[in-house]
């Protein structure tokens, strides 16, 4: 551990079983954990300013490297002064390290998640060569070649300027074999050194970096992986890679990662952010979380709500929504549910008017973030247990405060 | 003339050579005018939240009847208690009649306008009949066969729930011979009378209706229309129909309509809104204004701004965008340029991220009623002549006031 406070602080303030409330102190001011990262993956939070992103109380957001290396590229967001003044957001940014996407494309598992809506697709998204120096690939916006590497992700970072920096990993898909597993989460160790090198010598002094924990879905490899980043010099471990085929799996994996992680160190889940995962990966001590969800249920007209017979979402563009006059959900103080039912609400989405977006990106992320403030709330009330019972079987966050 | 105080009210409260500054009382509240009102066609500005649109300044929007007549139809709409229970809106709202939509597709000029984006077309627009008693109509959403009607139009803006309602006319293509504008202006005023007819019979006691002036480019036509329109029993005039090819011959069938119509009315004037415009109908002694440029230009990733060279706007896609560390317009208060600079809503808006339009809106709209709230006091102040001087030569509505 590098634990470098003049970067990165993390202070635990209450804890509740395994759970913990904390303060994350970014060069960019602090962060209260367990918190919710938003998504902002080519600077901007879907439909939203920075200003309003903020209003809603989230204090980090997330910046996509393989994004925003393809568009506008790191030159253009230095000059600007990095991705902080660029895009107007004067709290803390987290960038991933682009590693995903590139290996996404490679493995052809969520290609659509890094296209986006698809509209931005200019040309053909693809991973050339996958090697020890790094991966080559084609931006999807002109056609031309691209390279990460180690070296190249940590500096397209520190160009970017994000207070937290994760190091370039192989993602590797839920359907790779324990060898191939095995042998990509060496590498990946191999490129953990290589990052920590390059930005000792060169990454901005305020920048911390967090190292990501691979290993599949085999305990003895998530176990090695663990120790592995744990004895680096990182200022906070992320946990990445597959997580399994399914919500159980997952709950398996991190189970056998978590515990052997050092308690004291800050803790990213990369791309959960459904109700009941936050739920279970807080329960198990992880500090944030970073997901596409909000952002992407509201494009295609679905709103965050206390249902866990339908995966916490409810789809406003079902014929039965028209007509009823309840909004979205009961209690939520967004402006969607204050000021509109879930008939206008249906009606808006089945139109495709923007507002409807725009209403449903608003409401997903308030209630993301009340469920985080409540689950803090819950952690120095000792209570967090009985909040996530009450959120898991359907009560609303601010029902269950 | 009606002016039943009741439903709708006009006060002259300055006057500034033909300019004037009122206050349109209406069953929704007042509305200062001069003024720009948004429109929200399918019951909501694009991308915005209806409190927003007040929050910019706006007590007045326009819903489209024809729109709102294919989905999601009156009955939802009048189930909903009206158009402002459904849309959230507390100000005033005026309707359109429809008849611009529906002889737009017979006239094959503006298919585009109507179908907005394109998204939303499932079936094919078109008007399958025009007669004496109405039109027949495509559904542009499932195909379905569909009537407007004077009566039908009246009825469809009834159940709206309108605090202004618009008669149902036709509207001339610029194209139409002499011949044809003067019979298509008789029957308008045969509709004319029918939709007072029905509004007298069924009408809501608090909604005011309209009168359109048609009549194309011909002075006589044009008159002929003013007169007829001022002779009925009707609570404010809108100018309908074709302006001429041109801004000359626009300002010169306005110039030969406005004289022709009572000083006391109210008069609104169709689908105008560009910022020369609206400070040559001022000066006529127009009153409000509805058109689509804001929130049109804003999906092509243009702001409005003091720019009379290129048409008063601004293209933010343009590559002399990039690293243009100018907000887009000086001194403006929106949050677009409040908080960010033109090199970054040119990335957003060519990586087509929902934020650009949404901060294009934003500015768009805050300018528009910046520019209209210059004219109302600057009209008070005996100075609009000044004020539309400067602000067609350049200055911005905060520098011209």
């Amino acid at each position: 551990m590098r634990s470098d406070p003049s970067r990165l602080s993390f202070e635990i303030v209450a804890s509740d079983g395994d759970a913990r409330r904390g303060l994350l102190n970014t060069a960019h001011g602090p962060v209260e954990t367990p918190a919710f990262v938003p998504l902002a993956t080519n600077g901007a939070v879907r439909g939203m300013s920075s200003r309003e992103v903020a209003g809603f109380g989230y204090s980090m957001v997330l910046g996509n490297t393989y994004h925003l290396l393809v568009s506008p590229g790191p030159d253009r967001i230095a000059e600007a002064g990095g991705l902080h003044e660029f895009m107007s957001w004067d709290g803390a940014l987290i960038t991933d390290s682009g590693g995903f996407q590139v290996f996404s494309l490679a493995h052809g598992s969520v290609a659509d998640e890094i296209k986006g809506t698809g509209r931005r697709v200019r040309g053909q998204a693809e991973t050339l060569s996958i090697e020890e120096e790094g991966v080559r690939f084609r931006s999807y916006r002109d056609g031309s070649e691209l390279m990460l590497s180690p070296e190249i992700s940590m500096a397209v970072q520190a160009a970017l300027g994000s207070d937290i920096a994760l190091i370039f990993d192989e993602c590797t898909p839920f359907n790779a074999d324990r060898d191939y597993t095995a042998r990509s989460t060496e590498r990946t160790h191999r490129w953990l050194d290589r990052c920590l090198r390059w930005h000792d010598e060169n990454g901005p002094a305020s920048q911390a970096v967090y190292g990501i924990v691979q290993g599949g879905t085999w305990e003895d490899l998530r176990k090695e992986s663990a120790e592995a980043v744990a004895a680096a010099s990182i200022d906070g471990i992320a946990i990445g890679g597959t997580l399994g085929r399914d919500k159980d799996e997952m709950a398996e994996v991190l189970g056998m990662t978590v515990p052997v992680l050092p308690v004291e160190t800050p803790k990213h889940l990369l791309g959960i952010g459904e109700v009941d995962d936050l739920m279970k990966g807080v329960a198990l001590g992880l500090d944030t979380f970073d997901c596409a969800v909000p952002t992407r249920l509201a494009r295609h007209g679905m709103a965050i709500a206390p249902s866990p017979e339908t995966r916490f979402r409810i789809d406003l563009r079902k014929s039965r929504m028209s007509g009823d006059r309840r909004p979205m959900v009961e209690g939520c103080p967004c402006v969607a549910c204050s000021d509109y039912d879930r008939d206008y609400i249906n009606y808006v989405s089945r139109a495709e008017e923007l507002t409807a977006v725009r209403l449903l990106v608003d409401h997903n992320l308030v209630y993301m973030e009340r469920l985080m403030s409540g689950a803090r709330e819950a952690i120095s009330a000792g209570r967090f247990g009985r909040y996530a019972e009450l959120v898991l079987s359907g009560s609303s966050p601010w029902e269950a405060s």
